[in-house]
């Protein structure tokens, strides 16, 4: 059985409508966010259907049933997330069942399926676990190549109903596997549009500045939008035609290219780029090391950069010094410039950069110090001030930049690890690389 | 001009239902959550009102309307966020004045307070700044106490609806101060229940054997739920009395005494507490300091414990070392050991405690070592795979938990950052506060 999208007047509205519904009251009352809906609105994006709602239900069967049958009833494709699991709180199926009218039959596909699954582990299944085998009839059964509770598809009126679990891992697994083949098709047989969609993520330059250097020249219409997100990263500048046909790729490419001319020196990456990944591949393309120096960003900077796998060939080592005797003992800080300058200041950023460099051995050291706040703030340093250093052998002394930054704790220490990745990327560009890479921005 | 909550049937349905809609094309598209709905629905709790749905729609007006309606349909309060800027792409006005039929009305209030607020920056309002004192006839008008937008909130139907900016600092204020007195006013008038509901995180306890312990012991009925939400941190219990009265906090009570006793040795934080901020409290209550050595986790720990406001109280120092050299260097981990033992071993993991408790002079050294990859795996020691470490004056050798996790890079960096803090909490359990806390735990 193979169901595809329904599309009953593909000339009239090229662009499919999608909805996400994601099921569970720890999504309402748990003060967890819905993860899932971030790669389901790319993915459903990417396969040229454009998520036009999404929302967040209980594990209440009524109000599960409310929801779907509301997105059922204004969108072409529907992907409900949760309540797939063995426990009773979990009516997903039951709710589908409900508001279909298609009553719920044990399915050999999803009995050996979750038989199978849990062997791997040892197990066998409980009568819980046995009732996920339960899918409403005439659906699909999709397999769960990582967990045990299979999801499933069906066709309800014009709309494409999916539901897959809402363990993050299991449901994208499951989405890349099952539907997008499934996805395209329906555009391939349709000739839909494919939605084309760029981000630009910039950091140093405020949002206002943005929207004034961008006016004027690309202008948001009917089949174009343009949006501005801002975070302590920095400024991501969306770019979306909804325009169908084999020329929306086209137009997209020179809104991008305008963007660029503008604003380009403030763009460190495109899409799902980070700027950990940018600073990484740039470091390994050049065949450096790095070191780094952290104090008020207290480790966060390692953590990032650790993120990236592969990152220990070009990553040695980070010292996070919270008191000034680390700072003497680990990067041989001489405590005459902390007595004079405090330990916030432009001279001690530059011998913790050097400090860390020379001491590790690395080919760059990189240091942050600042104030994080709440305390510690003073009229002369204020709660945000923030120097950045960095040392390299081919320089003289280590460069060292100043920054205030505003917000809380938290912020303030995401925007100085970002400014110190940056000043790092800023420098490497400067630098040609030694060992070629396919990809190096 | 005062509205409070409408309440036809006070007696039949004692729990006033809320629903949050958030509003705003990068919040579907751009990769961003929408956070605003965790303050709002922790806020609409304790105001006794029961967040059923939550949805988040576009920029486009039709859309909005039609999220609004239907939640307005079937909600007691709905809180839109967002839409409320100068720009074009702002249409929320717009699309309340489309469903309920009132037309914009430019409004005295909103315009002195968004010409007060603009004058507080040295600014003069651009006409698109004065087109955010347009609100619905009939609305009350929301003061913005740090923004320029204001929000407002009118009665339809049987429903109050709240429309504040989608900027979150500005929402959060706005909440506090104009609508919780709003909405507590409609409780005591209605003589309506207050929600009560209580998290308890856990950790090293899996889900399925938390549930098979507390099955039996609190029974999820109509007026009490009892959830589960698992993450690489533990798996939360969440638990919440619906029921009115004023016994509903007594009952909560006992619930949660109930599951103390099943699985209180697994539980390290309630509510809004942190794992990192019980650690800290623990150790200022008893006098110490703390180093910490890091290898897989790459300064996830550092980062985690410094997020706490006055950490440099008791964190001295943190050693990322990614590389064999820098354990040498920056720990004195003896080479030979290695080599005989491997870098991931529990006789590196012990003597990477050792070697930053040492050398920093602090009370206590705490060490990670393990495989997060997704390369480096091997049969003998899998991807997973953790040492932590723990070494004290007190302790004639260091002490070794080995572990193996689940789950990608980010998810094993996180798992091995709670298992070395939560190692140190239990430690810290066993040994008496020198200094007199008055929270504890």
């Amino acid at each position: 059985m193979t169901l595809t999208i329904p599309d009953p007047n593909a000339s009239i509205r090229r662009v499919r409508r999608g909805e996400i519904v994601a099921i569970g009251s720890e999504l309402l009352l748990g003060g967890r966010l819905d993860t899932n809906s971030l790669f389901l609105a790319r993915g459903l994006s990417a396969a040229g259907i454009e998520v036009r709602f999404k929302s967040v239900v209980g594990d209440d069967e009524a109000d599960i049933a409310a929801a779907l049958r509301t997105a059922c009833g204004r969108a072409d494709v529907v992907v409900a997330t949760g309540g797939l699991g063995p426990t009773r709180d979990d009516r997903t199926r039951q709710a589908v069942a409900r508001f279909t009218g298609r009553p719920l039959r044990r399915r050999a596909a999803a009995l050996v399926a979750i038989r199978k699954r849990l062997a791997v582990w040892g197990r066998t299944p409980t009568a819980a676990q046995l009732r996920q085998a339960l899918i409403p009839a005439g659906a699909e059964v999709l397999k769960n190549p990582i967990g045990s509770a299979p999801g499933f598809c069906l066709s309800w009126k014009r709309c494409l109903l999916v539901a897959l679990p809402g363990v993050p891992r299991e449901a994208e697994q499951m989405f890349a596997q099952s539907l997008v083949p499934k996805l395209s098709e329906g555009r391939s047989r349709s000739g839909h549009a494919t939605i084309v969609h760029r981000l630009l993520h910039t950091f140093g330059l405020p949002e206002a500045d943005i929207e004034a250097r961008l006016a004027g020249v690309i202008h948001p219409s009917r089949g174009f939008r343009l949006g501005f997100l801002t975070s302590p990263l920095g400024v991501t500048v969306s770019l979306t035609e909804l325009r169908s046909g084999r020329t929306a790729l086209g137009r997209l490419e020179r809104s991008v290219s305008a963007v660029y001319q503008r604003i380009g020196a403030y763009v460190y990456g495109e899409d799902q780029e980070t700027m950990e990944r940018v600073v990484g591949r740039q470091l390994a393309a050049r065949g450096l090391t790095l070191a780094v120096a952290e104090s008020c960003t207290g480790g966060l900077i390692g953590h990032r950069l650790t993120e990236v796998p592969g990152s220990s060939v070009y990553l040695d080592r980070v010292a996070v010094c919270y008191s000034n005797r680390a700072k003497v003992d680990m990067l041989g800080v001489p405590s005459h410039l902390m007595e004079k300058h405090g330990a916030v200041s432009a001279a001690v950023a530059g011998a913790m950069a050097n400090g860390i460099r020379r001491r590790s051995g690395a080919g760059l050291g990189l240091s942050v110090t600042g104030i994080a706040g709440p305390g510690g703030g003073t009229v002369a340093k204020p709660v945000g001030l923030v120097f950045i250093g960095l040392d390299a052998q081919a320089l003289r002394r280590p460069l060292v930049q100043e920054f205030c930054f505003h917000g809380d704790r938290a912020a303030i220490k995401l925007r100085a690890s970002q400014a110190a990745l940056n000043f790092l990327r800023q420098w490497l560009l400067s630098r040609r690389p030694t060992h070629r890479s396919h990809r190096d921005k």
